[in-house]
């Protein structure tokens, strides 16, 4: 494990003095002072609605939204990122767990051939930070998708833009999810294109950017992620876990990420939540000892495991 | 009869200290001490025109709005939900009526194939607050429906979540109305896809939410609704009524929806107000007592027959 | 002539303590003390551009805007309901006309088959306000015209229900004009589909709401007419005139629609100033006289003759 | 030259008392006391790009931008119209220039064919006030377009009537262009059209209201103008431009305008700047003294030939 | 090296008394007091994503972000124009550089066949400037671009005229990028419609306006770009550097606009950055040379080539 120092910390020129302090601890906090972040991602209920908690291959736990706040209790994790409303409901009963509010979300029922994605946000950074003092719960940051590409791109920059200058006044760290998306899109995938998306990532002063793992016909994925690792600068690049993964290729492929590309985390949901509450607690300090403890892929899979 | 107790109530952590007492006392009122809501709903004269209050098989009662007052006032109910117009107009003769202000309506001239469906606030929660005070009425809740999977979501899950939230910084109980339409849905009433609007509700940390009872070939509803139900964690599930039943079928559906799904109340209007006062009063008796008073469905319909 | 008592008027809730004075008044004047509203309706320079003011049959004096003001100052009428702009200009010299202000507007040049019809406001309330105030003009209340059914409902529903919630806290009265109109309407005149939009007017809180007479093969208007009447409840319904009639025709029609139909008004346009200006001051009083004065058509004929 | 008196002012009610006086000293400096205004139009840069400015038959003077405001500084005007933006430029070396910002601009690339025009506000009126304040600069009104009938009409006549209602609180003349154009417009010149957008500038409360001169076959176009001038009522109507035409056709042009029809001034703008300055300047003497000094064609003709 | 004079410099009258000083010294220091402005272009990881720092023929040092800052550090230039994010990002590291905000920007994802382009402002004026006041950089200028003759047009021109009012007002130096684009748009580089873009500046009260150097068949670019830099008068027209180019080509072509054509500076990205560090410093140097020294073509030559 390989800790940073604060004054290490390149604290963006947006945070306002007064405000420095507190971006900071939420910082070191959030990357358990490694500055790699390990992000338990649960805002599917409204992105994918029930199809990622209920169905064939699923177990029954899943289907209650606690299931998410009673992993993010007991497993490693930099933060726990949901909407406001679970995080209202439940960290009366969670109050240890790091949140990080996820502040637009859409549902997928109107595919983009239908209509191009636009995912609105839901509250203002006045309400994030008034919600933080009143419930007194350690809410450290927030988190926004932009679909790039899509028809309404031009909206999803500026809301993106504004809730991050906002975020970093009030001393909240900022992740942004960039997924190339719409009619103009081609190939989702394309890591000349996720590459891009990253660089726009630090054009709009993120701290972190989620992106799509990119995918070409005959090349290696962890060698062309390095594009957008590189494009990114300054801002952190984590990579989104996908679909549900056979245990050992996920964490072969999140130590790939991080030690071959250069990323500096992950954000992983369904391969964590999609198990019952002892497997997915210890998943999740699998990926954690890897992601922030520098762990071995066999040292990892043997805490899954629970070796 | 069931009561809860005031500190077992999971009050949402955007309720903030000054509100937490109003909160309560509308929560308990609301569900009259047990947790579980009798709704009688009243807000079809923009949602259906006089469909519901003119023709064969309706009696003349009901084409004048102070039938729904009056139903409101006899009555056993937990809240009369209706729009701030006619809460306007008739309250100052309806005083201990507990009311429930319909935030958003449309009419149902355009149907899905013309154009996805729009429904837009008609006040926002300072001016409903205000007309709470000014008033001096039992307004203890607000309503708002979301047609998810509209292509104008986007704008509905906004209004919704700013809603719910300022609606609880006045201590305020929510009431979503979320019903999957548009043309990117197929099947409304698929129990899946409403799970999903369920689990929408509880992101969106409303305190409860009204979907359509679903309906599979090859499924019992009552079972197929646990999903929804599971799926919405903390945020009670309580059912439409739709359109007029024959009313042993009515009570023995809601009696199985608590029962059986685990419904925490239901939202009538058709099957109660689409009847002369006194059987419109009974029924809205029977359905109380199902759902407050732990009634069996015998004992319903002896209410309801006036027995 | 039926005069109600002030203490007889139910204000509406949404009508402060402090402006329950000035509505009650208001609304007196507004019905001369009887509950009865004439309404003359000016407001067709933008609705129908010059089509009413110039042309075959129509008198040279109409071109003119002062025209109305000069039947408003000399006929009887309740109040006399046109834009601000027109106010503004001609209402120093005519300062005991009591006015309505009509704060929404379009011309008639799209046809519904190019775009379903939008009528966007002009004026916030403030500055209805305002001008009441700096003018010292009898501004006594405001209009606002939404077409239900048309594919922008939901913003003039919004602005409706704001103007209204608005005008009622400076104690003016509202009068909604509702028209069933856009792709989705096949008969604008269906009675059931009037009695629906009546219903809206009461849902949004508006003092009157004025609707087109209905029509229907093999129903009689008067007749077909009271389910609208009805499904208002509280608020008051008006008919519109429409266009020029017979005048013994129109004067038993309105009779109609008050002794038959329930209804407590008229709005009368064409078929006053469409006439040079002492056969329109005559007609206003014929008008005037069936309407507030409970005059018969007979009586009200021969007022018109000069008789 | 005929002069009109203040007190013969109707200085609109929408004017608060304490700017009356403002306002009664801009209108009768843009009159020049006589209450006919000569408005030099200098805003096409925007409307027509540098189509009007640079080409064969155009002198080279006229691509200079400076050259509107010798014409301005030198000619006899009422007011010269033209954006904020050059206003800002070059004001400080024409500081006795008598100004009006035009508000709304929009190029001419797109057809109505492509889409229905709108021309959207670049500023609000706190903005002008507090430019007229901070320059010293004589800002005496605004102007602004309207597209009658055009998809967004809705937008500009709530725009334009927003921008009158708060101009004339800070004592400023308004001057609306208002032009049928649009998918729904067959007849741009049509002279009962353009009566009905005359009848609209009345209704939004304009000082002036600048429409094009009408054009029917068979009909005398200062005849059919008529119709207009008596539709706007205490709406004063000038006459636009056009394009360039031949001297004593365009002076004799406008000398029926105000002597036939009614009108009560010009607007007048590649007439004037598409000249060499010198002819530039005689051709603003020639309208000015047809317009305020009451001259004969033929007098205007000289002074336009400098003899 | 040719200086101006402080007292020389035609302050907008939009730039309040209490901004001139500010405006005056961003003025002095952006032009190194020459009124002649490098500008060096850093926007283009939005507005073309990883496309220009990445691929074929670029240097692998172009795929970090701090590639600009160095750059900018070293090289001789006026202004550094970049987006707020990476400002933030890499300021503390780089507080001498000279910065300009590019507020708006758009991926080039979707295409024109497909949609108009709309670029969307990011940030409101307030905090630019609060942003170079929390911050202590030297923040001089802000940058928009505008697509005319674009659908979307109309929203663009009340963007850059209101961030152009209230930049003034806060002394910020103002550069428009105006390119025509759209479907209505048949040759984006026609010589009269960029004079029409410069104009739309000048308009738009724009200290500086970016344009594309225009192209037509038959006609020397140096001399039909004359157009555009009479057109726009006090405004001040430079030229966009567009792809990479043949060095000696690239700055004998900036060597015609300024001494030929007129204009007063460049603007240049890919020329500069798509090198290696050092190269890049030297081809700044170079076009500093001949925009702000009055260098020769081949006294530049040798600066770039390091002689």
């Amino acid at each position: 494990m390989v800790s940073i120092r604060e004054e290490d910390i390149k604290v963006p020129l947006d945070v306002p003095q007064e405000a420095r302090e507190t971006y900071i601890q939420n910082y070191m906090e959030i990357t358990k002072g490694t500055g790699k972040m390990m992000l338990f991602a649960g805002d599917q209920k409204i992105e994918h609605l029930n199809d990622d908690f209920f169905g064939e291959g699923i177990p029954a736990d899943d289907n209650d939204p606690e299931h998410l706040f009673r992993i993010a209790a007991k497993g490693k994790i930099g933060v726990f990122a949901t909407q406001l409303g679970l995080i209202a409901r439940y960290g009366m009963d969670y109050q240890d767990v790091p949140y990080l509010v996820k502040i637009n979300s859409k549902s997928h029922l109107i595919k983009t051939e239908q209509m191009d994605p636009f995912s609105n946000q839901l509250y203002n950074m006045d309400q994030i930070a008034e919600f933080r003092d009143n419930s007194g719960l350690k809410i450290m940051g927030i988190g926004y998708t932009i679909y790039l590409g899509s028809e309404d791109e031009a909206y999803m920059l500026n809301q993106a833009a504004q809730l991050i200058y906002e975020a970093h006044k009030y001393g909240l760290i900022t992740v942004l999810w960039i997924y190339p998306r719409g009619t103009a899109v081609e190939d989702e995938k394309d890591p000349h294109l996720i590459a891009g998306a990253t660089g726009v990532g630090a054009c709009l002063n993120s701290d972190f950017v989620k992106v799509n793992y990119p995918k070409k016909d005959g090349e290696k994925a962890e060698e062309a992620f390095k594009e957008a690792v590189l494009a990114a600068g300054r801002t952190k690049v984590v990579c989104a876990g996908g679909g549900s993964d056979d245990p050992k290729a996920f964490l072969q492929k999140l130590h790939d990420q991080i030690h071959i590309s250069g990323a500096e985390g992950n954000a992983t949901g369904r391969n964590v939540h999609q198990k019952p509450l002892d497997e997915a607690v210890r998943m999740c300090d699998a990926i954690y000892a890897i992601t922030v403890e520098d762990a071995s892929v066999d040292e990892a899979l043997k805490i899954y495991l629970g070796n």
